[in-house]
């Protein structure tokens, strides 16, 4: 049987996976590699992983596909920044490396993209044509399709929907700029806003409270949860309907960890859409959450390698 | 010599053309069939300027490309909507009349998505794939480049950069939402806003004014213009470097009647790009003005035409 290898490198753990075509994952492992360690050894560790478990299903090892955090440039593989979790990425090419040492066709690219293309070939995405994925969790990322296929642009950086601007001048962003969709939108930003509005309340504030529980509030019909989600809601619409207007997209779908939590968020930013939306532009547009969940990422980047046996 | 006939529908006049693959106008004609008549006339009207213009200058018609206002669906070819000076082309389809009357392969589009088929033939957008190009002028419109071939979307609306929401809750647009790009960039709004701001602090307020006379006394360095031109630029740097950031683009282009006014506008575009783009994306990003001048709308057309041809 002919299957493609996933890596999804991530700042805790890395996952690896062979994948069918059809998106059935054969086998998958995690692995730890020390991501502050030498490059070297975290490609050795990753290729030991593959190969073990290539051994152990047999069959045929067609391509390899990487989804890795930061920006990896699409002609030279290299990733040049970004992957702050993992800078022994920086510099270096995961692709070339596995490409070279299995002596098979390689490549990588950001998870965001590379969960696109996951849901492109597997998920909600499937006969789309034209759609925008965000993944919301720590940060905000993002991966586009048009005219069914995946989008990277000059240098294969796009996606970067975390510092779309929503709010001109608006909060501070790590980026430098200010108003970063990031900063009103990820799990960090919904549980920050929800806990400053407790505070200047007079509120207490449960120092260990998981953003998904914030929406869980919001579900139940506090009105503080409900404020932070709403306007966390409010942010992504303004970026849908902002892209849709520029893109004229089929369908908007959001991912990541936070879209795990119930259907509240996404139920939201549909009720603001139309302010964001030329109505024509909004008529065929679908709001859906990601289907593929916890293995998105590894999915991610062997559908990365699908694209590549297909082009 | 084989050329292609290019159809430039407006609300005062309608231009048609003759143009070679480099984007040589070989015979051009204007116009004036009643936009608020009927599509028969208008057609008909079109149909026997462009007769005459072959008949006249020899050699082979090989397909008609015609650029007009409003929504033009990709799929059924007719326009749905938007076209508010030629209200006659609503239901119906110029390139399927067209394409019958002279057998030849005919297509529509709206003329924003004209205009960056014109620049990434023969202007500023040549040997560059990925490029958002604005028209500013009554109101602002917009197409897009990506990897080299002109985005359409879903059905054929992509490119609507004058409805960009640049300023949640802000001013409200005929569109029926609010903090549209239109409302703070388009020609119009660069004078409004000008003018208002003379008005309060008491100064008189020449009602004939054009608006590139705005950005003539702000290059001349009169503060209250030079505040209304950097409010227009900030909020068309806000529209760029958000589409910078998602699409990674080499280009944002400035085309339309306001883009003739000298460089300042752009100058103040680029000066205030740094707050809406990550530093990544930017580096290789340049801001440009449209090279297709009074030919523009002309040119898109006929780039219609040749991109079918192409194809």
């Amino acid at each position: 049987m002919q299957y493609a290898g996933g890596v999804d490198v991530g700042g805790t753990h890395t996952k690896i996976g062979l994948v069918a075509r059809d998106g059935r994952i054969l086998a998958q492992a995690r692995l730890e590699p020390d991501p502050r360690g030498a490059f070297e050894e975290l490609a050795a560790t990753i290729a030991e992983g593959l190969r073990r478990l290539h051994r152990e299903a047999g069959g045929r090892l067609s391509a390899i596909g990487i989804g890795n955090p930061g920006y990896t440039d699409r002609h030279t593989g290299l990733t040049v920044g970004g992957a702050f979790n993992v800078p022994c990425l920086h510099g270096n090419s995961l692709a070339t490396w596995m490409g070279a040492r299995f002596a098979l066709p390689a490549r990588a690219d950001n998870d965001g993209t590379c969960a696109a293309a996951a849901e492109l070939a597997w998920g909600a995405g499937r006969g789309r044509l034209n759609f925008l994925l965000i993944t919301i969790g720590t940060g905000i990322g993002g991966g586009l399709v048009l005219d069914g296929r995946v989008m990277r642009g000059a240098r294969g950086f796009a996606g970067e929907a975390g510092h779309f601007c929503v709010q001109p001048g608006g909060l501070e962003c790590v980026c430098g700029a200010r108003g970063c969709l990031e900063q009103y939108a990820s799990a960090g930003a919904i549980l920050r806003r929800y806990q400053d509005l407790r505070r200047r309340r007079g509120l207490t504030v449960d120092p260990g409270q998981p953003p998904a529980g914030v929406l869980a509030a919001a579900a139940g019909g506090e009105a503080l949860a409900l404020q932070a989600a709403g306007e966390a809601a409010r942010a992504i619409a303004q970026l849908f309907g902002s892209a849709a207007n520029l893109l004229n997209l089929d369908a908007c779908i959001v991912g990541g960890g936070l879209s795990h939590s119930g259907d509240l968020l996404l139920r939201l930013v549909r009720e603001a859409m139309p302010d964001y939306t030329l109505p024509l532009l909004a008529e065929n547009l679908q709001i859906l959450p990601a289907e593929l969940r916890n293995d998105a990422g590894l999915l991610g980047a062997a559908a990365l390698a699908w694209e590549v046996l297909a082009s």
